[in-house]
């Protein structure tokens, strides 16, 4: 039987985050759950706050069936979107409404719809900083796009200026920002976007079109320590805003989120209607409808936060204490911790012979590093860390 | 500002459906909501039935947030994908399985993914029978494909067999078929599924590839008068169902359906492959997780069809009754009716003139005939008889 190549391979190949994912669940039967550290998924651990449920069930009480189940338009219900803009307003001093926001199917969805939406042929590089999230180039290809690499800032995990600079040519169409971020949890700072703006400005003009940023920004909440993390539309015009509630919210399987047109944005009416064109090409017709009424009335609001800071606090001091060296996370629920050894996937390994579940920087354009999923039970941290002083003395006999 | 020409297109140009709607929400402003006969959308008009709105309270009341509102793999929570196969057999003595099952974000993903599969560069011409749903064509060029028109039988709403032998070539991957049919009405018998299949066996063995039948069926369980619709599967190995609970359900905006991939196809696991692959490249990563479990619980369950029949009736004597020519519908709910001069739009205009929307047949495929969805109150396809005796008349004088 004939199939696509492409998607045979996509769908064959297991990612190497569900492989260890899998692998954890066989083993938890064989030793036991207790004896198994599993770091691998980003599958939040702290339930979503309890006005999600109380929505849900005001929602399905009070309004009628055809009302709630029925189809949205395509960019999603027009209250629900005037209500998403407002909090953000609020939040951000912006000045959006209901017409800059189209409705997804989470940020996946968010994302291909907007490199579909920006990719053409001529012009068709997108550009992902590492470390990044590696679906990244499986959707950038899907919109029929290059995948371009860029070196991680491994100083500060910011972005290393010099080879973002390289990469942008006559075909860059975006480059994607995750912040906070996607393995490493670390956030950009203002002074960073303002360099990234001042770049990308001068880069524009350069090439004779305009570079887009492609800001992928799901975990835009979960930051510690009182970081801020700037709305990057203020600083750079044509910025795209791509955001789920997936794990604010702790909703990742209902799939919800949006993707943010400014009016700022050079043709944004054109862009918008590529959008909503993109999304009824992929096949999404709306977003979930009851998902939709919910955000509408507790977008803003998270799960509990300190949840999480309790595990980054915890394991970040732990494996500091034993002498690993990792990139401090100011947000999101990963840490990045420096490898032992110059061989990514060998420390993995030695890793995995603890029962300790880490995933390769590889998949993320990082060697050298591993990540940790700390979005776990905290209990799981404490029991995990005697096995990382076994790991982390196997190098250091 | 570069954006893909065809998804600003496609965004941009209103689908002639959506215009006709927002044109009668205008007109009902001006001139009141009951006397406006608005027959333009098939958004369910019976409310979905209780099981629906009980199991989401009940799994919202006594399951854990996590598990209710976490990632589900890829594919769909298996207990789900079970419940679903176990159903089907019970119903049409198949033997599906779990493995057989990918759950997407209704019947558009389904049809999106499954096409996105199938395509190749050498192989990518997607055959549509008239009168068929006009976003097919959307599809296939979503997955790189072209789509191949086939003219209707006019005489019996069947498949006009010379025309489509005549369509299929050496590039042929898929032939859609849609049954009971939107815009017609009407279910292909098990005769025309034999000759199909039959076709399609001498004509897979000419091109030296197997020709798929991808089967949108949607509308499988709203039939009238007892009618059987035949589960293409068993007739014909190579056989991919798209599926979606919008209509029997009642859940349109709520985006929940399934491919089905059945071991007797060929390859059938590299088939099963390929649609993960072209769910993930699509960025769809799970369907809606709440939903998933609801329609785990209710497959097979329908809203009151009754309801429909009862509007079926009404509007098809009244209209013959008037001297209309009609489909007669055996299943989903609409009315194919022919126009009464040879220009499909300017029948389509002069209706409007007396406040029926109708849409034109051109979309489908099938110039001279209109689609009247009669999803819609009793009360108002009994208010509307009067203006189609009028335009029956000013035709007629």
């Amino acid at each position: 039987m004939l199939v696509s190549e492409r998607m045979y391979g996509l769908g064959s190949e297991r990612s190497v985050i569900r492989e260890l994912f899998e692998y954890g669940k066989l083993r938890a039967e064989k030793v036991g759950r207790e004896n198994i550290y599993d770091y691998s998924l980003g599958n939040p651990a702290v339930p979503s706050p309890a006005c999600v449920d109380e929505a849900i069930t005001d929602i399905i009480k009070n309004e009628p069936s055809i009302a709630v189940h029925g189809y949205t338009s395509a960019q999603g219900d027009a209250g629900v979107r005037q209500a998403i803009a407002d909090e953000l307003n609020a939040r951000f001093g912006t000045k959006f409404h209901k017409d800059n926001l189209y409705i997804t199917c989470g940020a996946a969805a968010a994302l291909t719809i907007a490199l579909a939406a920006l990719t053409t042929e001529e012009c068709s590089e997108i550009i992902g900083i590492a470390p990044y999230f590696p679906e990244y180039a499986v959707f950038a290809e899907n919109g029929c796009g290059k995948f371009v690499h860029v070196d991680a800032d491994l100083e500060h995990f910011q972005i290393n200026f010099p080879a973002l600079e390289k990469a942008i040519g006559p075909r860059t169409r975006a480059v994607i920002v995750n912040s906070p971020n996607n393995p490493s949890g670390a956030v950009l700072s203002e002074d960073t976007i303002k360099k990234l703006a001042s770049l990308l400005e001068k880069k524009s003009a350069e090439v004779g079109h305009a570079i887009v940023i492609i800001s992928d920004e799901p975990y835009r909440e979960i930051v510690y320590d009182g970081v801020e993390v700037p709305y990057i539309t203020k600083y750079y015009r044509n910025t795209i805003v791509c955001y789920s509630y997936s794990k604010s919210l702790s909703l990742p399987g209902e799939r919800i989120g949006y993707v943010l047109v400014p009016d700022e944005m050079e043709d944004s009416g054109r862009v918008y209607a590529a959008v909503c064109g993109a999304g009824r090409s992929l096949g999404f017709v709306c977003a979930p409808s009851l998902m939709q009424k919910v955000v509408g009335r507790v977008t803003g609001k998270t799960a509990d936060i300190n949840e999480y800071k309790k595990n980054r606090d915890l394991l970040l001091s732990g494996l500091t204490d034993i002498g690993y060296e990792c990139v401090k996370p100011q947000g999101a629920f990963y840490l990045f911790v420096k490898t032992l050894e110059e061989d990514t996937e060998a420390f993995c390994e030695r890793a995995k012979q603890l029962d300790l579940l880490v995933v390769s920087g590889v998949g993320f354009g990082c060697p050298g590093y591993v990540r940790l999923a700390y979005c776990v039970s905290h209990d799981m941290i404490k029991r995990s860390l005697p096995a990382f002083k076994k790991l982390y003395d196997s190098y250091n006999k």
